[in-house]
């Protein structure tokens, strides 16, 4: 019996559907083994996301599903998004068949044993310990890079897994573009006075904090009946449908930073997963477009939006309410300098707007020599200071506060580091297109206003998926492809205000 | 090729700890579902875990499972509790054979939407509004009964699935023996004055109740490394595995109660689960024996011990020191009996020890009858009504408060509620061997030692797992098997001391 094209397609969407279930209910427990998991609870739940994962990988790679993804990309009566869907889920399964089983269980053992690693070497703060298995880690990417292919660079099918389609020869352009102007942009800065902020780093109390955390995720309009925030180690946004997205956030009581930005960061993310289409739940038109755009939309938010003087207009008073102690004397000049102070930093995650893009450069640089294999794990420490003292201008005093402060190498995530510089430009350019597109925008976010950005982002970023590309996705949006200018000029405007004379 | 036992043993072993694992990661969703869940995120977490819950049967009744299974139940190299392990597992594989998953399906779509319907009735104090879907159930339950056989009466399929083997003939003779010397006891009480508990019901802060509630279940030793605390609204207990075990507890400002003994309840259960084999994790020697006897483990020590005198002689100071005006001028002796106040009433949960099986027997007559098919759903008010003005002397003022309190039918769990009543009497026999072990047991506890009862509990109870079925269990653990004197001895004793002219 023939089937229609609509039984087909149905078919396909419940198939999808239970993977999604599969898959998100692995997040779940991902989640919880970052908030609430008992300490002994470790192992089982280890062996339980594994099982989930195999079943998901196994149910999706199923030749069957794969002769029913060929049968319905070439039928003719599927509706535009339809077809998308099919198309992107057939890329998704060849991609994913080229893997053998054996490689996959090879890679997450490897996995186990290097994350363990970087948490011993963390703690014992040497390299020494990470670098074997590191290796090993390094040697199966490059294995991998062979599998999945490549057309010039085996990087460039690491970096394929966070933004389909990022190449060596486009980051390269990129980086080589803007890495002289963000230079210029600093020794500019380092020829005027320093602000000062010194009254960040004061006592907050803990619960206050949490508060003020919660009151500008609803100022962003984060829906807390679609989504929660926890505690956890180390931030980080996750969803299980568009109807429950949880952030987490964390909260040093002698620095009031970490946790404002990092929930404005991270509320960014989750207002971009609440904002995908429910009715493509498991479908590819449901997910992010990239990790690129995903951090576009949490840079956003936190820089763009959440570190400009418009939201703090409004904010401020309402902070002052919280801490009216801690900001007594400070006036809104002086916290929205504070708060963008540049200064070249051994941490990334604790880096300013601008010299956050060298810290990327770096991994970046490193990442791709040790995927061509011109570089080793053990050569890596020597690289790190060496880049870190030329291109940021500061000596690396150990390991921990160096080459052992991401957690992304030991996790098998080659590729990703590139995507953090990508998603501020994109983020610089989105926002310049909202600027634009809203004469009245920061005379809003001065009244508190923030809804018209969500607006925008829902009509031109979230609504779409995965139907666009990246780069795609940002000329639908802006009208062009991605344009760094729209970042140098954001941040020549900032900071000329900031640093002056 | 001719396959070792040892190989088929571990072929087995690594398929039900798959399964496992699909279960418990469901269990997660269902404990999320309670305690953390967007109020928008409840349709896709509906999905997600009937799609784990379909995955996981699917993978349980595949024949060539079946095939393993018969073939290792023959060998004669298995360890004891290897070959008990898959002989448990081959009964539960014929059990879950004989549901096509067609009415597997039909189940679960009828509770589904009775559920549901129960919720709205309850709202609007209906019993109307979850007649036509309870009646749907019943005949369900029917069918599944004919389903899965039964030799002499439907309900005992019913039963069956709490307590494997409890039958309407066991517990018609239990509770016609046990009802004449409730009464016997209750009117003896109900001549002497009553005891004042009024105090009970003052303002107690939430947050100094959560505080001394964690404080009783370290107490009782429950181990917060292997598993935690939440709120929800109904108290439960779940397991992920022994080291994952999770309890939740409500908390009444006006009512001091509620919180506390849904902690040592919740927390009997909860131990009982951490103390369960690790290394059976996944497979039948790693469950718990039955509800019954699951229901002896929290009434022990919600009532055993935690109403005991002895208990509160030594966490009677501590609870002062949390709520000092409340207590003031109150003996240990007055706060003894008010704690231990009989009282006829209308809800199940809130009832006293006594009464409690009165509420459980009407239950169970009620559902025999259903299943029998002599009783439909329109018949359960009046039949409910009429049976708590004999049985307890009260008038049933409405729905909510009558027929319409719990949450068992909707779910489709009949046969369930006489598992309460067994589980108590259980605890009763068990405490009482346990006192005969141990001489200073009482002096122990009045010193804040509850050790031994847990040492006891382990050794005798918790280790086994479902090695033995729960008479055998507790004959292996007391000497002979259900013995409701016990229970009657230790009420006696307990009201005779509480109740005096």
């Amino acid at each position: 019996m023939m089937e229609t094209t609509g039984a087909l397609y149905e078919a396909y969407k419940t198939k999808m559907q239970k993977i999604a279930d599969v898959k998100y209910a692995s997040a779940v427990l991902q989640w919880d083994q970052e908030t609430y998991l008992p300490v002994k609870g470790g192992d089982f739940r280890g062996r339980q996301i594994a099982t989930l994962s195999e079943l998901a990988h196994e149910s999706f790679t199923d030749e069957k599903f794969g002769a029913l993804l060929q049968e319905l990309v070439s039928k003719e009566d599927l509706l535009n998004t339809e077809k998308r869907n099919v198309e992107l889920s057939l890329e998704d399964y060849k991609k994913s068949t080229k893997l053998p089983s054996a490689f996959v269980r090879q890679m997450s053992e490897a996995v186990n044993k290097s994350f363990h690693a970087w948490i011993e070497a963390r703690k014992k703060n040497s390299f020494e310990i990470f670098r074997e298995p590191l290796d090993a880690i390094i040697q199966l990417k490059r294995q991998e890079a062979d599998l999945l292919g490549y057309e010039k660079h085996p990087y460039d099918a690491m970096m394929n897994d966070y933004d389909k389609g990022l190449t060596v020869s486009t980051v390269d352009e990129l980086f080589a573009n803007l890495r002289p102007q963000l230079l210029t942009l600093l020794s500019d800065i380092e020829s005027k006075p320093q602000v000062d902020d010194l009254f960040l780093k004061q006592h907050f109390d803990k619960d206050k904090q949490w508060q003020f955390g919660m009151e500008l995720l609803t100022k962003i309009h984060f829906d807390f009946e679609a989504g929660r925030q926890d505690l956890s180690e180390h931030p980080f946004t996750t969803n299980f449908n568009s109807k429950d997205v949880r952030l987490t956030t964390r909260i040093d009581e002698n620095d009031f930073t970490n946790m404002t930005w990092s929930c404005l960061h991270e509320g960014g993310h989750g207002l971009y997963e609440q904002g995908l289409p429910e009715d493509e739940y498991g479908l590819p038109l449901g997910e992010y477009c990239s990790i690129s755009i995903h951090e576009s939309q949490s840079r956003l938010w936190e820089n763009c939006v959440g570190r400009g003087k418009s939201f703090w207009q409004y904010n401020y008073p309402l902070l002052n309410t919280h801490f009216p102690k801690q900001f007594e004397n400070i006036s809104l000049d002086q916290f929205h300098k504070a708060i963008n102070k540049v200064q070249p930093s051994l941490i990334r995650t604790e880096a300013d707007e601008l010299t956050y893009h060298f810290h990327v450069m770096i991994r970046y640089e490193l990442e791709k020599k040790l995927v061509e294999g011109s570089l080793h794990a053990a050569d890596i420490p020597s690289f790190w200071n060496e880049h870190y003292k030329k291109y940021l201008g500061v000596d690396v005093p150990d390991d921990k506060q160096g080459c052992l402060q991401d957690v992304h190498w030991s996790h098998g995530s080659f590729g990703y580091f590139a995507t953090y510089s990508i998603g501020s430009l994109y983020a610089a350019q989105l926002y310049a297109a909202i600027e634009k597109s809203n004469p009245l925008l920061e005379n809003e976010i001065q009244k508190g206003n923030n809804s018209n950005v969500l607006t925008w982002l829902r009509q031109h970023i979230h609504k779409y998926g995965r139907y666009y590309s990246s780069g795609e996705l940002c000329r639908q949006a802006t009208g062009e492809l991605l344009n760094s200018q729209y970042f140098i000029d954001y941040a020549t405007k900032k900071y000329s205000d900031i640093y002056r004379k």
